[in-house]
């Protein structure tokens, strides 16, 4: 049997909506069951992607909001030359934690870089999921989840309220115009049975 | 009197041409005559930007030719919002040693990436420069200078002759294109005449 192309899915949402946990949690059902499974995640992904990431999170350089984008972008080409577009070919399920949305949602609605600049460089990409999970989380509940984190700071996380909120406003935005793709799920049960609804809801909407 | 706004001059052309010689020269020129002078190349001009120039050039990390493009237009973003535009708000002359021609000569004719992706990414800058002028010298000269510079090697010095041949039918096409902004200059004479070349086409081209 000739093995249908993969299924490229991407978590999208707000810091604390556990995110990863999801995407592992995920990921480590699908190998249970025989599937193969490229789990990754944005900014990253390959080693010209991680240098990227390096750069966007080192706090002691200042960069441009327009270069940090293009810097997302340039990060976001090499992963889907060099490891999402290969998986796919081979037929794997691809789970990726933030892919452009996320972009969209920090970068233009929270930092104020155009929303036509970030359409431009997502046509530069030349792929689109084909199922985006938004993790829904009330602000709270996510600030309790980060507080429990306890990690280090970075460049997003040391904004402030006013600019999450933009950052949920565009995530809502991007869902409402694209109903086909999105798939908001509600990320406040336990780990285990968001889980499960993301596993529920990958059958019905690929298949797989 | 009120400063008229700045000028914003490129130098481009191949390896070994002179840019960098030409571009102090010219500088050195106008600061003798009392005016302010930006003197900057890219990729750089900026930490941010010199950041990311340290990563195009590390030959250990593999990157997809639209990820190196789009790593230069991240420099360039930055480059532009953090040093030009107030140098040029100022009314300083600017000359930059390469700008957005070089991406498209280097990573569109000479590695393939789409000519309208990086007429894309060109769009996103918004600052286009007054007078660009190319440095041309036959393949063998320049050679003859690459192999007297006899520094250490990068991603791009390593390239082969097909790749240089690309490169240069490349500025000679964008030459073409934009002839009221592209100024051809024989870069064969002395350094002082080159210098002395461009400094008589910017007076008569830019009334500085």
């Amino acid at each position: 049997m000739v093995a249908k192309r993969g299924v490229f899915i991407t978590l999208e949402g707000g810091e604390g909506a556990g995110k990863s946990t999801a995407a592992s949690g995920l990921a480590a059902k699908l190998r249970e069951e025989g599937q193969e499974v490229l789990l990754t995640r944005e900014p990253g992904g390959t080693k010209g992607a991680e240098a990227i990431r390096a750069l966007l999170l080192n706090q002691d350089i200042p960069l441009d909001p327009l270069a940090q984008t293009m810097l997302h972008f340039a990060a976001r080409a090499d992963h889907v030359a060099h490891s999402i577009r290969p998986a796919l070919a081979r037929g794997a399920v691809v789970i990726c934690d933030r892919f452009y949305d996320s972009t969209m949602a920090y970068q233009s609605y929270g930092q104020g870089v155009a929303l036509a600049d970030v359409r431009a460089l997502i046509g530069l990409i030349r792929l689109k999921p084909d199922i985006t999970f938004l993790l829904e989380l009330a602000e709270n509940e996510a600030k309790k989840r980060i507080l429990a984190r306890a990690s280090g700071t970075d460049r997003y996380e040391e904004m402030d309220a006013a600019f999450f909120a933009r950052v949920q406003t565009g995530f809502a935005c991007m869902a409402a115009a694209e109903p086909e793709r999105f798939l908001k799920i509600d990320a406040s049960p336990a780990p285990g049975e968001v889980v499960a609804a993301l596993r529920l809801a990958l059958r019905e909407k690929a298949g797989r």
